[in-house]
């Protein structure tokens, strides 16, 4: 891979986020780029990043004409304990492609880290810390904009990684993956959130495992948990692209279609429209996805916010708000479905009538 | 664009199928690119070749990698009709991407053609016939490997296409977007074929606007109308990637979901190895998909033929056969997944309780 | 039990429909008397007509105040092979039930036979013949006042029981239990029909194994091939009460919820209304039910077609029509429940998340 | 009707309850005499028992043979503000037919009053208070065994039932129409349940509104209120016979489908039994349901609870436990369907693809 790079955007994610703008995060990689034949799941490594470059940055770019404000690192899971050898390499990698992509649109660079599997095995704080360090060394050198502590199901490694980004000066987000039965210890998501804001994060929020509704449920308990401790921070939340309302504590992973037979779930534009307007009622002003969300839901997001923030992104050349883009078509009923009460009223079928439309969680 | 190109591919599309083998075909263009922010609904118009090669490039390599033996030139609805000024641009650079990433990987690159407007409008055979020319004259030029007419409604239109093709004496391929109640005016499936295959086609099926079990229905409905006959021919299948038990004659585009609430339809992994396997059963050899059929979809179809065909497709690097790179999942529930059991009896939750299974087409 | 009786009906079946009327039919015995406890399911057998004859003379006065203008016998199975010893007394009593309670209201008593399980076995004419006779001399000497052989798979034996019952020189009707595919040998409804008006049947139709929707096909089907042959009849439908869309020739008792788990198929009074209607504009004019039609069903089939009879059963004291006894109701939204659009529109929720819409019938 | 009466039964409802014996409850009168042509929906008002008692009589037979211990007089609204003029005949014919059905199975007969409308309208304790003693003079009149205060939606008008009742002398029983939510002013089930103790309840519950699943929900709610109280009751679980896993705190009547499309949500016998089991489990001793509770729903109790009980009821006679009645079918996938695990992992499809599987609640 040639060397990347590109223009610092102008402004950081806290100035934005204080001056009341909306920050649209990205979407899926893991599940996606599974998908597109680049990521093995039940591994769910990013050697992407250095295998097939071209891939990533493919995505990385979709996103941004989508309208994602943030690039975020391709490092899930890229911690030495997964990936020894390779780690260091994939993590550089990935800050140059997520740079290289940001610089084209005036977006920021997030450093993110998650959960290790040293924690659950040892739940030691110094293996786990230096293990955050490792990689926080790369993005240090890498210069990315801010740090994002993501995908923990313990409040208490959360908290650990919030400890060590920190310790770089620069803004640190953090997100668990919960639902709002909280953390896997029962620790509520308002006392998450109390932990991760006393801890140093100026942004708390959820990613993964759960869906749109769910997961703003769970922000909402966050929120009530901040404001009842006296506690400020901004809202982040980026969700599934799948429907859970049958999920338990563990979230997706438990639902017996994990990982492939999630697709009748996928969430319709219209529904993540519907997410976005609701987190942004919610008082939340970062707004992204996690697995699932393709291009046209982040794409969704900026159009449903376009109002407020003034602005379509790039890809909406490609896409005429609540179906307009289908006046032209030939059939008359085809031409009728150019508005928002249709597509807002729509309940789309399955195909599956042998199929139920709930599931109970294994485990 | 820099001029593209690539080693031509060993052997031609009927040496293939006459010796046995199984061509995959790739996947959804269109769909997918629409997702990503390519590609306008409504319009349907694949610009992006010019306008955003890269991500037409991007896709090409994912079929490639997941198992794809043909690189279709993506040029649907680019006839001078339906793009004047920049139709011939569009076709000149789609060959030369398919041509690009086919020398990759020992593909074939087919020039295809679809149904025109001025046919529904006019029904002029000669106006018509000089439209395909148009584009033929590129695909000629750009030394395409064989020729696909391809989404026909009317059978009328679909000979007078596989006349024009035959005129260059490379082999031609024809498939209709109908589904087992025949064409627009009611010509059956099997008159169809016995048409299209009078007119010269060497390969005939379906492609488009239905799912995998009623388009092999339709094929079915094919061959008997050959044999009925006494006519020979390859065939072909290129299904929807979504399921469509509740679809009418005109398929899909009559469903309310479309094209912006298809998510739930979405066929698994699992769902398109059995649609593999039973049009290898039928006697189909060609077999790829259409809208809504991701690189996935394609590696699946590669993964069930794999013990006909001997080898795995490059992008089964990344995926263990029936779930099996689960097996190191920390869960011991999602562990129990790595079995074909599972996948194969899962029946997939839409997490939409609210929703039906079926929808009653408009129109 | 006392010998029972009442007055005649005024008028004959064959009178009432050549005088233009819809004749109501009764409904379900067997399933319903299955639920209330008198019936035994896989016998099937009609011995509560002896042993509990306040429970099938309830039945019968609900069907009466619910419009039907038919008592059928409650005979069904009742012949000398499946109950021997008591089948005498049974038909006896069966009709003396339907007698007393049908001269409370002006309705017609119809002595009622099915296929045999001789006739399957062995496929004997004299056997069968023999047994069809052995309960005519009862339904004779209770003086009926016509005759319905109802629920036969073949037409061939359906034609014996024709040929048998015409001896009495009473009206007969036959129907069969067969769906669009036709009988147990393929002979399509339109031949049936034919085959059975040419035995001397005056009213053809259908009953049971199939729902409102199925049934009402296939009588379309049975009055094309009459049409076809130029033969006139009066046509009859007694569907199912529950939905069987997902029924393969075999009808309902093939289907995996036969007949312990068939509630969440249960029709509405809205969908009997709707079957009712279009029974009529079929040209059927003598529309009831069989295993699964409840008293309320009959009374929406009088009521949906009041305009067309000039009066309303007596139940209908007991129902505002269209939901117009909620106009009381203390909850401001259950009282804009009283209108036809409400539940027209209706689409009614299995509250059953976990279950699919359609099942695959056994064998 | 002539005056009616049977032998008394042998022992009380505490004296069985105190015994360790299971008590089971009737079923549903008012939407099942509904279904009948009895009872006007809206009004839901008994004046059955005295327009047609037969049909009143025939239904509380269908219990006693299904297993009913307690034959309820059906009085439900049968106080003076809503039935002026006719209530105390109505409230007289109702003892007297219960006792004579009682009579013959040596059940229980409980006088049965619910909550006012007077209460709703004016909240006035001496008003409300003097409903109920015009109808309990009745009861004691006719000499009723015990009573049940049940259907009530606010705590504080059940109190003041059960005050009342109390004085009479009797044991008394109150259940309430309320879900995990608690009644309408939001008091928890755990304090319901406690205060109904306090004012002399023996027996408390739930009744109606909500399914059997969401009942024992409510009930295990009220077990925990009183043992936190460290007060003990005999409990009591009278739950409809619909699925509604998706109702909200007013219950059933706030479904769309109220009360004229709740056909798809009907309990199949085998929910029946499980929730005769999670009743048994949870220390539910007296067991029935309420509306939507059929007879064969009743004898499902009976049959689960037979191991415990060492008896069947007499409709089991014609019921051969977990299908074994169908051992005889001439189909061999029918004759398969005869085992328990058969129809205990029955995912019973509703034949109604384009609905849903759950509504939103009005209001």
């Amino acid at each position: 891979m040639a060397p990347a790079g590109g223009p610092r955007a102008d402004r950081g994610i806290l100035e934005r986020l204080e001056g009341g703008e909306v920050v649209i995060g990205d979407g899926s990689f893991l599940i996606t780029l599974e998908k597109r034949g680049y990521v093995k799941a039940g591994l769910w490594t990013p050697e992407a990043v250095v295998e097939h470059p071209d891939a990533v940055r493919q995505l990385h770019m979709e996103f941004l004409r989508a309208g994602s404000n943030v690039m975020q690192t391709f490092t899930f899971s890229a911690s030495e304990d997964n990936m020894e050898g390779k780690w260091e390499d994939v993590n550089a990698a990935a800050c140059d492609l997520a740079r290289e992509v940001a610089g084209k649109g005036n977006a920021l660079v997030a450093g993110s880290l998650c959960q290790t599997s040293v924690y659950r095995h040892h739940g030691d704080e110094a293996r786990v810390k230096k293990l955050f360090r490792l990689q926080l060394e790369v993005f240090v050198r890498k210069n990315v904009d801010f740090l994002i502590a993501e995908y923990f199901e313990h409040i208490e490694e959360a908290v650990w990684a919030v400890e060590v980004l920190k310790e770089t000066g620069k803004p640190v987000a953090a997100t668990m993956c919960i639902g709002p039965e909280g953390d896997v210890r029962g620790v509520t998501p308002g006392a998450c959130a109390v932990k991760l804001v006393e801890a140093g994060a100026s942004i708390v929020g959820v990613n993964c495992r759960f869906g749109p509704r769910v997961s703003l449920k769970t922000v909402r308990l966050m929120k009530e948990g901040l404001g009842a401790a006296g506690l400020k921070a901004h809202f982040m939340v980026q969700s599934l692209g799948f429907h859970t309302p049958d999920c338990g504590k563990g979230g997706f992973v438990d639902l017996p279609e994990y990982p492939f037979g999630l697709e009748p779930r996928v969430a319709t534009r219209w529904d993540i429209q519907k997410y976005a307007r609701e987190a942004y009622n919610l008082g939340v002003r970062y707004i992204g996805g996690c697995c699932g969300f393709e291009p046209y839901h982040i794409r969704a997001i900026a159009e449903e916010l376009a109002p407020e923030r003034g602005f379509l992104p790039p890809a909406s050349e490609k896409h005429g708000s609540w179906g307009s883009g289908l006046d032209m078509h030939t059939k008359p009923w085809i031409r009728a479905r150019t508005q928002r009460e249709y597509w807002e009223s729509l309940l789309p079928a399955s195909g599956r009538p042998f199929c139920p439309s709930l599931s109970k969680p294994d485990a």
